[in-house]
């Protein structure tokens, strides 16, 4: 095993938060494997590499010797975390939950060590649960402290519903580290209060409580919000190498070091290594942004995927000049008799001719091109279909991507 | 079956509030026997009269001919009914229910109808539940309103503990209403929260809601305070006859008629026609409250038991014209070197005597006794003994109970 400081300095890697961090010395200390648990409740069915950034701290745990605890929240998905809502979620069917469960054990078996990791069903030990029990349980806990959390403090003060059943998440996740004898607790940085529920639980039973260890969320390729489908920002960990290689390619430079901390395989070794390189400017973070992009396309497909994705990449961007990001723009084309869309007009509606009749000689000079295609002298009325979704190119620099409204 | 304004008559007697009553109308000319539910946790030990209140009004039903429903607590005492309390009701072991529970039935044995009484236990259905049957009952109710109820929002408001496991007991009582189908809910006047909550479940689960029926809680013998065994104005169920008999006589005249219409076996009628008669002065106030005493000792004695407790009560306080309310008086006579008390002084500290002189000679001639017994002439000092928690007397009108401070 590596020294406490050793340990320490991976651990921490990422921006992880402890609470409290001197208890974590300790057991870390004790020299025996700990007991690392990772709850996940089974709600969402479009995984992204967000999703995984607790699998590979828990990664790290294990490849430090300690052994991983991963918790499907069977029972708990039938509660469905507050965490961080301002709404209660609604409730998932049993059908749901499983698939949910077998699409997240999929991806678990890709990052962990199941050599080293305890995969156990919440509903196994919350679904015998009796009304006494669950009473014991949450007369633990009082009302004050439930609601001083930020998602319920808020939803109460604006006099947002929280349902009576919502109460109940944090005491049976507590429970959670109770059957599991958990040593930590990993989660996103919006699990704090429930991981403290669950070190306080462990603590009235006379057990040795848990540490908290947070993460960061990964923010999405915008570089701003986190992660999430609903920000259409998110790399989904079942896209096409491609499309993961670009997506991950269009991310800000500033958001590499979270990139590669949290979502690569590289060790804390190799991301500190290349970052140094890039802050002295003896790596050029494009190239850096290859390799990340590489790492991750390889770590969900292969490293041959990974290189092809990385020539398709070359092929098409590079060759092209065209941008990764490139702006989508909403148009309501007047339609003719014929159903067809005068292209001069759009080219002057969006801004990227000063004129129709500038437009119309770009057109002819043979400077305008739908998805890459040159659009044919005199050829000015086309059907919306091929300006609906595609992208059109003015001289070398001007792109968008229409979307007819 | 008497008319439903009969019914009402009969069944709004003793100040009771029906929410709605154009609802329990509605449900009276149905003309079939409805279920009047009574629940009741098991937790106190010691009964008195005032817990007898709701099984009274339960029998008034019954001799309509409607339906008891009474169930005993045996799951919801293991909870603990936060109405009314600012402090987390200690649990009760289920030894303790099991006793508790047992002298419930006894009593609720002697007042109703048992061949119109369905007796039901809720842990029958409460004790069944899983926590997905809990969560289900749990969101359909809101933080927000649970807390908006008296006790809860004092205690919130006041930084006072709430336990998370309080919440739920308004939810399975509501649950007890679904699970026995109650038309009518009947109890305390603390109950009306609980009732809604049943009312509202039973509409959200497309049941033909219950209305709620509270009665006005029985006052202490002082008059003042409701019965409580803690504010030491209580006539227990086991109370003696004589002891029963007597407390009874000590209650002041403007209770009556609440004694009259909650606590004695007496028709509505009879108690209408006794009250009027008192009202128009035809009837001796005393006269009244023995018949109430004598009521009330048989209903949890016998008829003889009631004859030998009114003919000892007369013995000791007609005879001896003691009055049944002797004011106490605590006082903290200096006491000399042998230990003894000079009773002169004591006379003329309580106002039984202008002087210390006037109370000697009040002694000497006989006038002063002691729980009945006259002091010998001379007899100056006594043992503190003598006079403390005893009936001193001076001539016929002046008695005080006195207390050594």
């Amino acid at each position: 095993m590596s020294t406490v400081e050793e340990q320490l300095h991976i651990i921490k890697s990422g921006g992880v938060n402890i609470v409290p961090e001197v208890a974590l010395i300790e057991k870390l200390k004790l020299g025996r494997p700990l007991r690392i648990k990772f709850g996940v409740d089974p709600t969402a069915p479009d995984l992204h590499i967000g999703h995984a950034v607790p699998l590979r701290k828990l990664r790290q745990f294990q490849d430090l010797g300690h052994i991983a605890v991963l918790i499907i929240g069977n029972g708990t998905a039938l509660i469905g975390d507050p965490s961080g809502r301002n709404t209660t979620r609604p409730p998932l069917t049993p059908e749901e939950i499983a698939v949910n469960a077998a699409t997240y054990v999929e991806q678990a078996v890709k990052v962990l060590d199941m050599q080293k990791t305890e995969l156990t069903w919440n509903n196994d030990w919350l679904g015998t649960l009796l009304l006494p029990d669950i009473l014991k349980l949450m007369a633990q806990f009082t009302v004050a402290r439930t609601l001083e959390r930020d998602d319920f403090a808020n939803r109460y003060s604006n006099q947002l519903p929280i349902s009576l059943h919502e109460l109940l998440y944090p005491v049976v996740q507590a429970y959670d580290s109770v059957c599991v004898n958990a040593d930590v607790e990993i989660g996103g940085s919006d699990q704090l209060f429930n991981f403290l529920a669950g070190r306080e639980l462990m603590e009235k039973l006379g057990m040795e409580p848990q540490v908290c260890l947070t993460l960061p969320l990964l923010e999405g390729t915008d570089g701003v919000a986190k992660m999430s489908k609903s920000y259409g920002n998110q790399i989904g960990i079942t896209d096409e190498p491609n499309e993961m290689f670009g997506k991950v390619m269009s991310i800000p430079d500033e958001s590499m070091p979270n990139y590669l901390y949290l979502a690569s395989t590289f060790t804390v070794e190799e991301s500190e290594a290349m970052i140094a390189e890039w802050q002295a400017d003896t790596l050029h973070p494009n190239t850096l942004k290859r390799r990340l992009a590489a790492n991750i396309v390889t770590a969900y497909h292969s490293e041959a995927d990974a290189q092809a994705a990385e020539a398709e990449f070359d092929r098409i961007y590079r060759q092209h000049e065209i941008p990764t990001d490139i702006e989508e723009i909403t148009i309501q084309p007047a339609i003719d008799d014929d159903g067809l869309v005068y292209l001069p007009g759009v080219l002057q509606e969006i801004g990227f001719a000063a004129s129709a009749s500038e437009a119309r000689r770009l057109i002819d000079g043979g400077g305008v091109q739908i998805d890459g295609a040159a659009i044919d002298q005199g050829e000015f009325r086309i059907s919306p279909e091929r300006i609906n979704g595609t992208v059109i190119q003015v001289g070398k620099r001007r792109f968008a991507r229409l979307r007819l409204g």
